[in-house]
């Protein structure tokens, strides 16, 4: 990649948003003082339809594996997927030690625990611990936000300072943890879960994530221990003394909920007198798949609670009044709005100016930016056109080549030809088939079409045709027989043999 | 299709709604009223991701077509795509008059102007003009939605009436048309324009349909005439001094809007102290492609006016004050909910229920319900399961296993083999290529892993081997070869020749 050896430069200071500014997930950012790169978080976003089959996508981490720069250390600030969740995908290629919370680590560990020493990896740092590097050093700040122990950066340099926000929220009634430290998601599961046992409900979970998350919450002590009875006696229970936590509220395929919304979970089977709560917000794009849960669980008959229509969710993000309150705590010089489409920083921005903040610039991912500590005047010096690089079967997908044979195919299906000529180019076998293509035909018809513009050609050019030729020839004249047969224009795959 | 005959029942009154409840969009229903069978509107719907490629289906229009039943006639309750867009592709196909008003049928003429005499199937009535038949009558009622001149259906029988709705608002103070008869999406653009000239500004109309919109109205002088100018011209104003009309709201791809966002239209540039409004309401599923648009004119400086910020958009449906205004108008003594998902269709009894409208049925699309219009003691006879057929290239695709090829090859790509044997089944040559399909790999390595265990199962089975046991092994061996490799199943394309 052009230009990223300026990152070595000794004198200079940088910050380059790998993934995760423009944009909803995908969180990874490299910072670098003076020739010394940190890398922040390494998250992933879901995949939407410009990636057909893909449902998960990773900014390109070969920016900062094996290439010209080396970072010292990764950081973690919170264990959310849009944050860590690259990092099982090129943990392998990781040379620098990662720092984290405990929370963190604990949340993430499964991950890695086919890897021998994994732990070797990861340095568990407090908060406030100064961690000293040559040029900088960075402290983990214990921040807000929908998810145990998230964590924000102080980075401390000889000419200035950095706060780095990650995710957050204000909240000063915390239902876990310490004042500052709020977590909707384990804060909501820990009410649910002791007025179950308060009335006495025995309790189910189903969902590996969600179980994942309630185990380690127990092992960190954030909630109490308690009883999680396996899904196949759920029928043994009258459903009045039963809770159900469950995954999948954002319409997820597959899932448990989805199951059970259309009644072909094996164990979990609800009806009517059945209620239902949707605790959590609708993330963009999944409204169609969500409403269609919704609309599944009203025709079993069960009373559907949201919150149209009642107060069961709480965001994990900062209003505007958040965002000024805690601007207004911090007190910058300048800054640089993260997280978010562009709207959304544009309108961060617009906080910023409504509180008098002089030195703003609005960076989208893979623009490089040369950090000015003195004086606050960063400037974007660079843009890089950084991949979202697909993640398909755990593994990272550097051509993407299939990508767009997909997207054609979508649209067109795929035609497979197979031509045996014998040494006189004459054509002693022909075969069509197909997938994904719309219409019933005559195959006989097309394969006569085709060979007859052929024949013709190959008449005409005898002396010089080879294979290759062929296959050219082959493919140009089956597109335009099937464009012009069908208006489509089905992806080919071209066997000729020459016998 | 099993008991369709039972229509033709001349003791007996059906109502069967072939799309359009439990749904959003399709909106096509048969009414039989003893063995005399008429159909009401022709709808389309928008595609979901279960039909990968594919943007727009219809409910299965031969459940009245060449089938055992011949409907008398169709009515076309409005000129919207969701009620009248499927007609075009089963028109050859309609041998009954199509009733419809003057509006409607000028609006969705363009549609059949290659088609010889096409108006002649075309019955053009007028509001509240009786169309006899044998054992009813029917009547349009002109009504209020965002379109011009919607009606609503006025069946008559000697045992008792029908109201069918169609889609409807109420509106008292319209800006066309009479008191009854609003429509937002002319009156818009009639005050749009009217202001717009008033202002001295050029008016350019950008979109095939929203011009056609527009003419159809300057046509039935709904708006008053002006000019529309070529888009070629747009860069030769100041932009203060022009008006821009445009379709692609909802973030359809390739639109005007979506290139212009995109800065990647011929003709029209937009750029910062430009202002876009965004009027129309966001339809559930293209939130995304939405929030791209709004994005991207943010990235290019425009100034965003969308309902979020002004009141702009004014919608074309009832609101729940509404619903119950016009059922305490109408008094129904029974009431079968219309429009929407079920959701919607349980909040609509829900009102039903309130004004003590006592009778109700809550029917889906392939429900069959036997008509008792004496007692009102309507009943679900029969569920019939109707299809919503994909339209591809303007045709309607019957067959759709192509449907499951493509949703297969989306998540596992599509891979191509080749086999030449001689007569004694040597394995003479052996090509393998692939479509999308994420993993490169060494084709050689996987060809010599297939050709060992197929030599080695030919052995067993010399004997009896044919062409097709051979597919079959092939097929077995390969799908193996490729799990066992990849995790994935790739669709396979075999071609075996003997030579």
């Amino acid at each position: 990649m052009k230009n990223l050896e300026l990152l070595n430069n000794k004198k200079n200071n940088y910050f380059l948003p790998i993934g995760g500014i423009g944009e909803i997930g995908g969180n990874n950012y490299l910072y670098s003082f003076k020739g010394e790169q940190i890398i922040v978080d390494g998250g992933i976003s879901f995949a939407d339809d410009s990636l057909p089959g893909v449902d998960i996508t990773i900014p390109d981490p070969y920016i900062f594996l094996n290439t010209s720069i080396k970072p010292k250390a990764m950081i973690l600030t919170h264990a959310h997927e849009d944050h860590v969740g690259g990092l099982e995908y090129y943990f392998d290629k990781i040379d620098f030690p990662i720092y984290c919370n405990q929370f963190t680590f604990s949340y993430i560990k499964h991950k890695f625990n086919k890897i021998n020493d994994f732990e070797k990896k990861f340095v568990i740092v407090e908060d406030f611990q100064e961690v000293e590097f040559e040029n900088f050093s960075f402290q983990l700040i214990p921040t807000t936000h929908s998810i145990p122990d998230p964590t924000g950066i102080f980075f401390k340099t000889l000419e200035g300072n950095i706060y780095h926000t990650g995710d957050w929220k204000i909240d000063k009634n915390p239902v876990t943890g310490s004042p500052t430290c709020f977590s909707s998601n384990i804060a909501r599961l820990k009410t649910i879960i002791s007025n179950a046992i308060k009335h006495d409900k025995k309790i189910f979970v189903v969902g590996r994530s969600i179980k994942r998350a309630i185990n380690t919450a127990i092992e960190e002590k954030l909630i109490e221990n308690f009883e999680i009875l396996n899904e196949k006696k759920f029928q043994d229970y009258n459903k009045d003394k039963v809770l159900l936590i469950c995954t999948g509220s954002q319409g997820e395929k597959n899932s448990a909920l989805w199951k059970i919304a259309n009644n072909t979970h094996n164990q979990i089977k609800l009806s009517a007198k059945d209620n239902i709560i949707f605790s959590s917000k609708e993330i963009p794009g999944n409204e169609k798949s969500i409403s269609y849960l919704k609309n599944s669980f009203s025709y079993l008959g069960l009373n559907i609670i949201s919150d149209e229509e009642e107060f069961v969710h709480v965001s994990g993000h900062p209003g505007k009044n958040e965002i000024k309150e805690f601007y207004s705590f911090i007190q910058p010089k300048s800054l640089i709005p993260m997280h978010g489409e562009y709207l959304h920083l544009k309108k961060h921005l617009e906080i910023a100016k409504s509180l008098k903040i002089e030195k703003t610039n609005l960076l989208l991912s893979g623009d490089l930016c040369q950090l000015d500590l003195v004086n606050k005047n960063h400037k974007l010096i660079e843009q890089f056109v950084i991949k979202k690089l697909p993640v398909v079967q755990n593994l990272i997908i550097e051509e993407d080549s299939f990508i767009n044979e997909r997207g054609k195919i979508l649209h067109n299906g795929v035609v497979s030809i197979n031509l045996i000529l014998n040494k006189q180019f004459d054509i002693i076998k022909f075969q069509i088939s197909d997938k994904g293509f719309p219409f019933s035909y005559n195959k006989e018809i097309i394969q006569d079409e085709i060979k007859d513009i052929l024949l013709n050609k190959i008449l005409f050019i005898k002396e010089e045709i080879n294979e290759n030729i062929l296959i050219e020839l082959v493919d140009e004249v089956s597109r335009k027989t099937y464009n012009r047969n069908f208006s489509l224009k089905p992806e080919l795959l071209i066997h000729i043999s020459l016998i």
